[in-house]
């Protein structure tokens, strides 16, 4: 296996709301608390950082003893285009200009930072750009905005990567970056070759997406899959469950593929463990992308190669049974 | 039309959250400038109010002014059985069983407030009852808790009626109450007279029900459909968008219906306008339910019975084209 | 284990056709070579035949040939309410009075011969009746018409079961008989005791139900569920694949439930094989069934009665992932 | 409006068979009549033919004869790569070679035979390339052969220009070609100016896509929206009903991008009226563009782009009502 190892979304930890009980679920931690929980994970070997909620103009400095004392490394940086009031109508495809001007700003400020932090990597998610209502979007003003701002932003730093995460919908009922294909598109015409995708494994089971194909779709257009965040849901909406609680071959389909297309970033959990406890729910998530990892590792080389080319369902299914469905004994 | 008017819950005209904004969207208001705006739309006779948020122990004298001031009525009180979390894990289903008693006595004391503001309508909806995960549930037992619960509750008094309101997801993955048919079951179990149904239009549309059908189907066994919320979406979420902006038809054959089967309910709001002025939202939404019913007053009688009793689709789109498309003059 | 064992319909052994390819995909077989195919599974104990497609007025001699011949039984007839133009506007729920007629004569015809066949179950799957577009169905006198028809068919024989199958979509865009809720409300209406449901795992994941969850519903209301057809499915539609082949962890929560449920019918496979060999996809379908229960009964009683009782996603997916993701040593 | 003009696939007027129902609900036509019932809709100015279908080796001269006599034009013919037994494992991206070259060689023999009946438009819809099974398809070595192969056949003459027409699912569970962004890479990596995209509107609503915002995509990128196909449905599948059925917002927005984008090509009907009469049917979908057309051609200059530029819910919400409710006078 060569990833990069195994990561988490530092809010993951913590406690989840919903727009029912928007105080939150569970306890609050501080950011050292947070991280410490991550440290508990040995399998952990980096945290992902959400501008705003983590990282401010004032705190680089505690964020840098944050990952000193726990060893972890920064896997990425997501910036702030979500998060705030200020965001409702969208930040890169807004229709105000100085909104347009602050995403393309706080953007390159949150490049600085993380490579202040040793990072290298800002994954991107503008789930506020799109629209919720027919009549509400001129899709080809607001698209061009999008593909000038993310220009404009990634040409900041020839030393960061910059990765699109796409969502269909939520939180806008139609987001703008909606499928793997779409956001390759954007990522075509923004940028040079520091601009790549970050697939969601539950985004792109909810754009009716089979995620392993979207990867190799993004690998084969020139090694553009940059970062992988992990969870499961029920394919109609982002539930941001536990890994591998539902889709057992979807997952296992999907890291076979990372690992053919020779996908080498981060295996990132993103959840949101609204009833559960958060540590205890990443644990388990990062112990499902490792037993995922082990059985692929498990299985002779060729096999699976071999029932792929042939393609036949009548093989593949048997096969899956007999990897799966072992009794006990 | 003989309904009994246009509402509206009264968080909807204040400002909305998400999981990713839970502070909220817009401005915030008290209660008192919450009912000052529902009194800005003339055709609005009267408010839902939701336990917790807006009915607590010690403000029902100020609910009571509120009420007076504005000449608003009271349409119902939802209880509190989602906004809390204790509730996380289900209220009539949880499985402690003091949640459960938390949940029946919470709507007691609900039905109790509900009479002394001159309501007899509580629209009950447990959407912690379910479960997010496969070999989470006991499915048989918590069935039985939440009947009894449902049961218990409304035996309390029985001079108000009590509406059960399903939704199939959200906030769990998977709603216990989740379909008409489902709710019907269990209004048919628990209770007696005073035991029904409230059809959420979008929650219907989320179960792939035809709103229509739904509402035929309650008043069908023994006029079941006690309340009505209003709004709209794209069939896969509840994105609690206003009245008409997505299914012209859909709300148009929904209110024929609900007309020809003696509905005598309110048709009231239920929208979450993350983006919008939420009394903007819902003066147009009322004004959409306002003009649905104008224009079903305005086709002679006997022309929809027959299209319908004929149930040819080449019939009835020419008759849907010539009421919707006629150009401006 | 104490199910009445492993079924299959028998066009299922033979080719598949779609809107596009209406003569079929694969070859044709007589119902001689159909029967014969069916017996070469040696764990296949019995078929399910088709109305019109396989049985006919003149062919009872033959059919009981071939199942003599082959020792196999009959689990149950599917009498024909969907398979010829006639049913395109319905059959039970038809506007035309001839049609339901003849919707419960056949029904009737069908139970004599599942008796002469030694066999007492019929499974109905009426799925043209419901309706495609708006203002097309008088719901209410419809469903009244299907209740009173199946109330008639099934009161022609009390020595047979009829078991209702409800689909939410396909062939009408709106199902009638919608999902286990709303079917459980007519087999009630219709019937008495000889009257229940049909779960088809694959319909009802496309009606967002978790089929463990249906099963508990059914038999929670006195023992309703009568018969199982598998497969499986994206959950968006009847895609009728392969046992096992997607839903791993649903599948086998419901055979866990079917047992602790005391379901005692059978396993009955209801597949579409377009593009894979009727044989070796039936074969690998029952072969699957059996690794879910071979797999159950390796598991220590108790464990997962414990991880259902108390709930905790973050102890069952431990449980699951130690279940079904261990290396191949 | 600069439309061509109105056109329908010859096919939609005749009778439609589905899986249940594979000899047809309908009454038969032989193409000659099907020309005749085209020719009875004054507006309708051109067919669509479909390979093998309609269009043989040695039927040319009597389809020459059919758009002569009739005076329709023939606004495309839709290559056989979905109609057949052999291509159920794929065409353009089967596993086999051979099959690969029979899909290039009869495309290359249907743009000839466009040719000589006056015509310049392939629509190309391979509908079985894709996949049903996880670990079935070579998601790299398939695409690539996808696209040489589409690069191959339209590389064969200059004249004529090739629409790719995506679609998510059906007949493969998953299908290569899937969305709008999807078509346009594949458009792009394939071919010249001559290669682009067909919108197929209820393809685009199965893909959870707007079709008017797939429209603006398809244009924006070099004019590549080369045709469209008009129905509707539930979102959920390819009901393929008819035109303004369901969603009468979407199919007005679609309408108002396609001249704002200056589409210029034809506006034809792709139905499957298995209940319906075929000649009604497609007479009803062409009359409903025509009245969303003249609802356009009504509204003054500014308005729409107006509410768009602005883009509050609020406002266009209010302005859809009084549009589309008005009351009969």
């Amino acid at each position: 296996m060569t990833f990069a190892g195994y990561a988490v979304i530092l809010s993951n930890l913590g406690s989840s709301s919903d727009r029912f009980v928007p105080t939150g679920y569970g306890d609050r931690y501080t950011i050292e608390q947070l991280f410490e929980r991550a440290a508990q994970i040995p399998q952990v070997g980096a945290v992902e950082l959400v501008g705003t909620w983590h990282v401010t103009e004032g705190n680089v400095r505690q964020l840098k003893d944050c990952l000193d004392r726990t060893g972890l490394k920064l896997a990425s940086i997501i910036p702030d285009h979500f998060g705030q009031p200020k965001w409702k109508k969208g930040s890169f495809a807004s229709k105000e200009a100085s909104i347009r001007a602050e995403a393309i700003s706080h953007t390159k400020e949150m490049a600085d930072v993380a490579v202040e932090l040793g990072c290298d990597l800002l994954s991107l998610w503008p789930g506020q750009d799109g629209y919720d209502y027919l009549f509400q979007s001129d899709y080809v003003q607001e698209r061009q905005w999008f593909v000038e701002g993310i220009r404009e932003a990634s040409q900041h730093r020839s030393d960061v990567r910059y990765s699109l995460e796409y969502k269909i919908k939520e939180p806008r009922t139609h987001g703008l970056l909606s499928t793997a294909a779409n956001a390759l598109l954007i990522a075509q015409q923004a940028g040079g070759d520091n601009v790549g995708v970050t697939i969601d494994f539950g985004h792109s089971l909810n754009a009716y997406e089979t995620p392993a194909e979207a990867a190799a779709l993004l690998q084969q257009y020139g090694g553009k899959l940059f970062h992988v965040h992990m969870n499961d849901n029920y394919r109609h909406w982002d539930d941001d469950m536990i890994v591998g609680s539902v889709h057992t071959i979807e997952t296992l389909e999907f890291f076979y593929w990372l690992r053919r297309l020779g996908y080498q970033g981060w295996l990132s959990i993103d959840q949101y463990p609204y009833r559960e406890d958060g540590l205890a729910a990443v644990r388990e998530g990062v112990l499902a992308m490792e037993a995922f990892n082990r059985l692929l590792d498990s299985i002779p080389s060729g096999e699976l190669e071999g029932i792929i080319a042939r393609g036949e369902a009548t093989e593949s299914t048997v096969y899956l049974r007999n990897l799966l469905l072992r009794p006990i004994t």
